[in-house]
């Protein structure tokens, strides 16, 4: 089993992801948040890679049954019914919806891997859950971080770092590359309060600044939920 | 003083480099070649990016004075004098010599950093002298990273955090980003035996594989020369 971290998307093509076993991050916020929704009962959550994607989307299916959500820069969209807090999405809100999601580093980084084979979700708060379900799959697995705009992000290359340390905990048969080897290393020197690496990153601070400090609370709770989305069909859905 | 870091040049294009102080890193060769044979007194070196334009640039400069160096993944180039072996560019053959030079990452990220108002190439070998030009010369420093055909490569991130380190230690003024944060932190973790991290990444294996062992123990010399290859009018020569 041989563990790899992508960086950033734009290192790797659509067609990369052909036939592989992928996991995306991006814990501020999007993969935090569609963990969060289909926690909440969400009947899914339709990842799309541009915002008039996403309009259209959503005008095809039953208008009360469907929710836009998402973000551009952080901030809601015009028109969209949420942002990309996951507190948005709560049980009294998201229940039994539809949830059409575009967000600038998170959404595009998932249509990006939709030919894997296995495609999953991954945040600080299904790290356990995931890494055992990984475990028992056994096949190699790419692990996507969303970064920002192209550029690296710390707090998912952190997180991809923990999914590393936990598998090879587990596991001792597991090949590492130099970009896994260097997430685990990341996650040594900055995991230990995950919170406070937060606030420090690049990303966390724009969020501070745009009033978003709740979320990092939010993003930074490590396991917990069960809660694996996956890709299916243009959808993730809670595996079963 | 905002030191960022940039892990593979697919991460970015020409233009974002337009007005910026760069350094470029190979490590696993082209930088430590480099530097190398401008130690041993060549001319300059012109690097390229593309094989083809390295052959038509030779064919116009005086036949005697010029060499055709590089690599092509890890191998020497047909017809071309010297691979990309820095102990291949001795005194005896670089010695007053313009070199054109071509490698799969190194030549090529020099060549998309062209646009940049100061551009240096760095090595573990003149880390010391760069870190000392670049806090004298005070503006915000982008460190690129030539990786692994777009990918992630462990050693030159780890230099990159070295620098990152030689600069921070000396001068407490200095802001540093997400990237050029875990760039240090990877230092840390694998600096402490350069030769020893060389010889684990996947790109010093390829080398070990090829029969290029050697040259892990050249590219891992830290610090020892004042040669900061600097790029001006197409061409590499020694800042004085």
């Amino acid at each position: 089993m041989k563990l790899n971290v992508i960086f950033s998307p734009v290192q790797s093509d659509e067609l990369f992801f052909t036939g592989k076993t992928t996991v995306v991050i991006d814990v501020l916020r999007a993969s935090s948040t569609i963990i969060a929704a289909l926690e909440n009962g969400a009947k899914e959550v339709v990842p799309v890679g541009t915002i008039e994607f996403a309009v259209k989307v959503s005008g095809g299916m039953f208008g009360g049954q469907t929710l836009l959500g998402g973000e551009r820069n952080t901030k809601k969209i015009e028109g969209f019914a949420l942002g990309n807090s996951p507190s948005e999405y709560t049980k009294e809100i998201v229940s039994g919806k539809t949830i059409v999601f575009y967000s600038t580093n998170g959404s595009r980084a998932i249509v990006k891997a939709k030919y894997s084979d296995n495609l999953f979700i991954c945040s600080f708060s299904n790290i356990e859950a995931l890494a055992d379900h990984l475990i028992k799959l056994n096949e190699d697995v790419l692990i996507l971080c969303s970064g920002d705009n192209n550029f690296f992000s710390l707090e998912d290359s952190v997180c991809a770092g923990k999914l590393v340390k936990e598998i090879t905990g587990k596991n001792s048969n597991v090949i590492l590359t130099d970009s896994s080897n260097a997430a685990r290393a990341m996650y040594k020197t900055f995991g230990k309060d995950i919170k406070k690496m937060l606030r420090e990153t690049e990303h966390g601070q724009l969020l501070v600044k745009n009033g978003y400090e709740n979320d990092l609370e939010f993003c930074s709770r490590l396991n917990g939920t069960n809660v694996i989305p996956v890709y299916s069909g243009s959808t993730l859905k809670v595996l079963k």
